[in-house]
């Protein structure tokens, strides 16, 4: 018997047949002598159609009532879950963030959580109940008031909740089967992992894989919660995220090399041209733009023209802040005394990841070459200790991300042992 | 300055322009300096839909279940409302049932108020803001769940709000000018009351008056919080439900006889035929329908025909609960050992109210002489202190209504002096 803290989307509970499609699956793992936990997600459309009512009130919602406003979403899923549940003989209850004891920080919109605190919900398992959890929201405890957690807040919510109630496995159901070598939209040919570890989830979410969001990841890595991530729609094993070993391979065999090639289109490229080539002038442009709130991804400085005393700087940012951005560094223009700004948004970043590198040379060299063969171009490059990202223009991605899942041979027509085998490279 | 609880219902707030003429509303009274608490139903036709959903995944929810669903619908105007004023330079915060304080019993789906704790809702007032607050919701102190208080429970969440904070006058906003001497839909020429009495109010509302629940007037009578019905779509001062004497009236006229005639189109009349005239029998009828959670209104006991020692028992009860009352009946038909029974939804029943009843000898014998002359058959009779209540058939209640509004000189085009002044009858 174990303990399973299963999470449901939107799109898993979009209307009543859904729900109730969930409730079969809650009460299965249930009949098979499981304790269960649900942490649910508003119904479909919901989140959106709550914004869509606020903007037609006022085009700058204070943040408390935006929180308050949004939470009706998952009262509506989890009391309609915990009633199919209910209708299948089983007793489930609901509890919103604040009753499952999920305790937040007070920055509304987008709060993280500081601590889980799930009695009740210790007490709904101990009676052989279901308890139903409502996804993406939290309590501030210093007014009492809800907070939402922003985007992925549900799979961070479950990942959270696994974490304090030492659950066995947090299930996250969604509408694909698993993480894939590539996203099979593109690459369709393109493989389901039966494993993959914390750190390479971390890097396929922070480099535009949308199966799990990094905030996710990072709290199961630290708590070091089993995720396994699976499709809502059918019962096939999905992709288990976990530091441990597989038990069904043998433990000499090599880990495979390369986890996956991971996408991003949502970045945009902002050139700052003609900056003095003088000490501190990059980073009062790096100061400028995260004054504005703004994240950067990417740098790259190009070598100083000798002549002119001038350098360009380019730098990658969410293309969503890219007013912002430019807006802030033209206000800033006489002080940091650039000639003019270049904005680009036809870029695209692929991102090849794997623990493997660390102790394979050459994975560079052979993502260079695939590239090359292929004719595309390079336009920016960074890497961390398992993985390695390129810009290249916005439509040579799809290329370029077949390219190379082809090169390190992660289509799923090679044989698996040549990838989860160690191949001397 | 005062301090105003204004009470908005579902019609009031159904649309984001709808909200937006209530946050502009809210904003005068509080710009004419008065401090305001808004209490505030769920939008339109959300209860309905909510209610919908629910059976679309159960035929039986579980009460606490559809408690928490139902209560997203005032979370999600209360929000919206908040933002609507905010955005017109107020500042204004929404409280959810139990965040201001309403405490309840533990009865999900019709809980009934046991305290009101508003220190939050203090607190907000004293920083010159606006407080919104849930209706229909509190918190059932025990378990911490939130609890619904059933038809009509904003108005009473309005009213124990106003009482428990001491406010001047609590508005109730609706769709029409006030209270009348009867429905304006069916007499024309009713006329709005400008003052009611609680006691007047109260038997207008049992009597089928669907302006004000019962329970909201029997909490503003036992707090005597000074209650005024108005209409949100105009300016017009509605009706005040005090006991306080009008200070532009004459004191030393008469308080007017009557003040209206209601009507009620939802009971239906079960009469138990042939029961056996001994001791015991008929409580044996009234146990077994109160044991069915039934509520009966009038009761009609024929003589006895000597010759057989049977008698007929007539009863109204809520048509709604027909089907209840007549299985526990027939369940108990041998021991209670009547003949059958007769369903009959067809009926109608008029009430006509009115204070002055209670020194007014004649007032009877002036409503069957109306009822009479307007060829309309009484079936049943019942009184209190300040109300008589006839049943007719369903299809000519309403020229019962007309006939009695008239023979009692309620219609508008009468002089008011002859209403309001004492006429010797």
């Amino acid at each position: 018997m174990a303990l399973i803290v299963q999470k449901y989307g939107g799109s898993s509970v979009a209307d009543a047949t859904s729900i109730k499609r969930v409730a079969k699956r809650v009460t299965e793992a249930k009949k098979a002598g499981h304790d269960v936990v649900v942490v649910v997600s508003a119904m479909g459309d919901t989140t959106d159609e709550l914004i869509d009512l606020a903007q037609q009130v006022t085009p700058l919602p204070p943040q408390r009532e935006m929180d308050i406003l949004l939470t009706a979403g998952e009262r509506i899923s989890m009391s309609l879950l915990a009633m199919a549940i209910h209708n299948l003989g089983v007793e489930a209850k609901s509890f919103t963030g604040q009753q499952a004891g999920v305790i937040t920080d007070e920055v509304y919109g987008k709060a993280r959580i500081i601590d889980v605190t799930p009695s009740r919900i210790r007490d709904t398992i101990a009676r052989g109940e279901v308890a139903i959890v409502a996804g993406f929201q939290g309590v501030n405890p210093t007014t009492n008031d809800v907070t939402t957690l922003g985007r992925g807040g549900s799979d961070t919510t479950a990942v959270a909740l696994a974490a304090s109630l030492k659950a066995d496995v947090c299930e996250i159901y969604t509408d694909v089967d698993g993480v894939f070598t590539a996203d099979p939209r593109i690459v369709p040919s393109a493989r389901k992992l039966d494993r993959i570890s914390y750190d390479e989830m971390l890097e396929m979410a922070a480099s535009g894989a949308k199966i799990l969001m990094l905030r996710c990841v990072e709290y199961a890595r630290r708590y070091e919660v089993p995720v396994h991530v699976r499709s809502s729609f059918s019962t096939h094993t999905g992709t288990l995220v976990t530091n441990e070993p597989d038990p069904s391979k043998d433990t000499t065999m090599e880990q495979p090399i390369i986890a996956g090639v991971a996408h991003d289109r949502s970045e945009a490229k902002i050139t700052v041209v003609g900056v003095p080539d003088v000490p501190g002038k990059a980073a009062r442009i790096f100061e400028v733009v995260a004054g504005a709130g703004v994240n950067i991804d990417m740098i790259v400085q190009n070598v100083s023209a000798a002549a002119t005393g001038l350098t360009d700087i380019s730098f990658t940012l969410p293309a969503t802040d890219g007013a912002t951005a430019t807006q802030a560094l033209t206000a800033h223009q006489p002080d940091i005394g650039f000639q003019s700004l270049q904005y680009d948004d036809a870029i695209g970043k692929l991102s090849l990841i794997g623990a493997g590198m660390k102790s394979h040379p050459g994975v560079s060299a052979r993502l260079f070459a695939a590239l090359s063969e292929a004719g595309i171009n390079i336009e920016m490059i960074s890497t961390s200790e398992i993985r390695i990202s390129v810009v290249t223009r916005a439509d040579s991605l799809d290329d370029a991300v077949r390219a190379v899942h082809t090169a390190f041979e992660l289509d799923s027509e090679q044989d698996e042992a040549v990838v989860y085998g160690g191949t001397g490279r």
